[in-house]
């Protein structure tokens, strides 16, 4: 068998008990499932247990649907929220952006480069600065100006796009506009925000320029879904980077757009590939 | 149930196949094992395949003798390396030490807080300077010297008190004498040893003095097993710290021991909880 | 002359004004000082300079009263906040420690191991655990108790010996009591404490709590200066440590213990080595 | 005065001497030079001095060519070698790609996006792959195929056009090719590389499966300035990223084209704005 072949990834998030694994793992075995990587979590906290695992498709004797059928009474008697998933059918990601095309730029090379397996079927602005750039690559660019008057309709029209491009995720890759809170209730767990600062600290507006009154020697940036409470949504991924009295505010915005880049590719590749459960507020991330 | 009670700590390496995980957790399913943290990992390069499970030992029917009688079957079917331990019973690490107090203290500090697990039955070390300190912990403080002629000797002597601490591992904390051969291959996946490079750069002696000449950027520390390969055995963990041209070689010394002791300890502490499997010569690390 | 002699270390903070330096090291040039070591920062924001130097002693032709003597023009003339110490004058810290002594256990190693130069006058406590452990090393420990009764009487007493001890710093390693804004008046820039949070994040109470309760992916430890305004106080040095959904809040606990400890130090020995500079609420470190 | 305005960027390497930095400061005092950013280094091994001012330009009564001129006395009686630089000239940097564009992407977009003041004149490469991406850019893309057979034609072809394009510097951003002896001597100090290995670990080919070999638990990349020794040059940046048992030779590859494309920009941008000395075979870098 092709072992860097087409994969099933199943994801379970249930209670906590006694013989989950064994039936999951019995099931798959019964049928000559093989497991090319699996995690697993028990939080005793909640007694709640997540499972992710990655299923070599050629190994079992059905089909994504079948598969489905068939597993239906396990995920009842255990009361699993789960889904399966066919990892040749790639994720389609509408990327928002603003006026700094750090992250895009970024999401785009990893696009043309299949860093991972994604398709970007539109990107949409309340800018034109970069449409020039984005149809370079054969994406469609989407100009939906947003002012104080129009926001509802603005966001209307966004997630009609997104619905016609048949969207898995939202990314909003520096885009500069809160969500109402009718859409983060819409898409709940499908957008994904980088906030430029190492939250809980500094939410709200100029991160930089807190971190940097309030003297911090280390400076982040946090990928998290958007929920409608601004910046409070459960974080994806984090880092940050060292930075000392020598730099300015404006150096803080410039080292800051490199851990941007890199947290918010991470927590998207990780959304792509089925690895982030939801655990209340929040996540279990299955690296 | 307590949670937070002893546990069974079952780890396994063996060919990769259909239906291992159903049948480990379909055995602990069938006496209502209760599984508190699993791991597992197949490396598709050498079709292996490696699972440590962490047990509520309160959640079996049968004792740890019981379970190992049980379990022998299902081993001998899949062709598995095996072990099945009791978390409540300490592993005794014997340290060895030279002139340099750095590990050995950071160790002692982690027995006497038991930020993790364990004993210390005896420290050895080739000099004295040491025995005052170890001796107020109430730790058997045992001078074992070693020079060219009597290196044979001494070794012999400190496998002897290895034998009767009853030891489960022997830790090299900035230990400044090479192992003979012999005892390397008495102990294999025994002893564990810190060096003060990031491996494989700057094997050998004097390494951050081969830094600072080499002018690297970072410096670094690694955790590996000794095997009669000297510098060569799998690494368990390392770690790196930035420095710049304003360090000296005796800077690089100072940093680096602030690495040292947190990778050893890092190291020691999955040993002793079972969370490192031998993959040929590197490791699987079940953090 | 010997460059590992003796050196005298000058620390100025001024406006900012041309010819700063030149007036600086003219001076010192003229008396064939020997600069080993300089930093200096210029602060655009607040037009704030920042400087340090080494010299070394040996180069010079007076001590280190005629030094100031000599200096006070030049200081009068920038309008000078200037200080310059003599590098083998051991500055003495007071250490205070309640219940955990990660923090206390690593200072003392470097005391033994003079990692950097300083010494230990005398170890305070609320508690008596760590007497005997303090003892062996030769340092008076000393208890005094804090109740909600006693609180203020207490303190006095902690400043009596701090007076007694000729204390240079007091280090609050992991002692969990608020000092009293008095205290924090009397004296400023001489407190430093360790912080179990990566402020401004989760100021207050269980930290590690806060930040299992928020989902972060890094937790982070803070050394600062100690004002009247509780976890307010300008900040010296942060770290952070990665951690995932596999960790409880007792997990986040030990890890935070390792950055604990290791930012704590840094953090003293920079202060001990005259580094830090305060420019408001902020701190220049020069490394 | 502007302080945002234009710079001259002054350094020197020169033999430590008493009333260096006295001179230099006191010239520029003399002037009303307002010195906006400095650093110095004494390297007491080799006896070397390293500095490096930002000055205002405005705020010199004379310009570049005068700067130079009245310096030049100061310069030789401290036999210094220096150079002065107009900060808002910008640096022209011939990039030199073979089939990975991580590296040439992020530049690109640093250059769109003017991260750090730079120009690049021309695209070099082995292979026709990246000509629309570049060209898109306004940039002259040029193919040189090299072959075992026009190894030296193809270079001295390269060089031609780096003379044209007035480089100042080269950039390897993952070329493929092992350049000439003759053309690293041709242009000392001009060339920058980026190997995709924490250097001295893993010289030479496939480094990332060197690495996956041994075992290692990071891995990394340097940024370094080529010589005729291959992957000895003097390291101007490193880093590393945390790897483990789960990953592939193949995502060691995807892991390290982030750490590679962010090393590379530091040490690029490090040297554009001068920041970077030569010390022998090791480099002092001004952050």
């Amino acid at each position: 068998m092709d072992l860097k072949g087409r994969r099933y990834i199943l994801t379970i998030a249930c209670p906590d008990r006694v013989g989950l694994v064994a039936a999951v793992s019995g099931f798959l075995a019964e049928h000559g499932g093989w497991i090319m990587e699996a995690n697993q979590h028990s939080d005793h906290g909640s007694s709640s247990f997540f499972m992710r695992d990655e299923i070599l498709a050629e190994s079992l004797p059905f089909d994504l649907a079948e598969f489905k059928e068939r597993f239906k009474p396990i995920a009842q008697r255990f009361d699993m929220r789960w889904r399966i998933e066919d990892s040749s059918v790639k994720k389609r990601l509408v990327v928002l952006v603003s006026r700094q095309d750090h992250c895009l730029s970024d999401l785009l090379h990893r696009w043309r480069n299949q860093d991972f397996a994604f398709d970007i079927p539109a990107v949409i602005s309340n800018h034109e600065d970069f449409r020039s750039f984005v149809e370079w690559h054969g994406i469609p660019f989407i100009h939906v100006p947003v002012s104080a008057g129009n926001k509802d309709e603005a966001f209307r029209r966004i997630l009609d796009i997104y619905r016609e491009s048949k969207g898995d995720a939202m990314i909003l890759a520096r885009y500069m506009q809160v969500l109402p809170g009718w859409l983060c209730e819409e898409l709940p767990g499908q957008i994904l925000n980088i906030h430029h600062s190492f939250l809980p600290s500094f939410a709200g507006a100029k991160p930089y320029h807190q971190a940097y009154e309030r003297g911090v020697k280390l400076i982040g940036a946090t990928c998290h879904y958007v929920t409608a409470q601004l910046d409070e949504g459960p974080i994806i991924e984090q880092d940050v980077i060292r930075i000392d009295h020598g730099d300015s505010p404006e150096d803080l915005v410039r080292h800051g757009r490199d851990i941007e880049k890199s947290v918010l590719a991470r927590g998207v590749r990780w959304h792509v590939e089925n690895r982030i459960l939801l655990n209340g507020h929040r996540t279990v991330v299955f690296k």
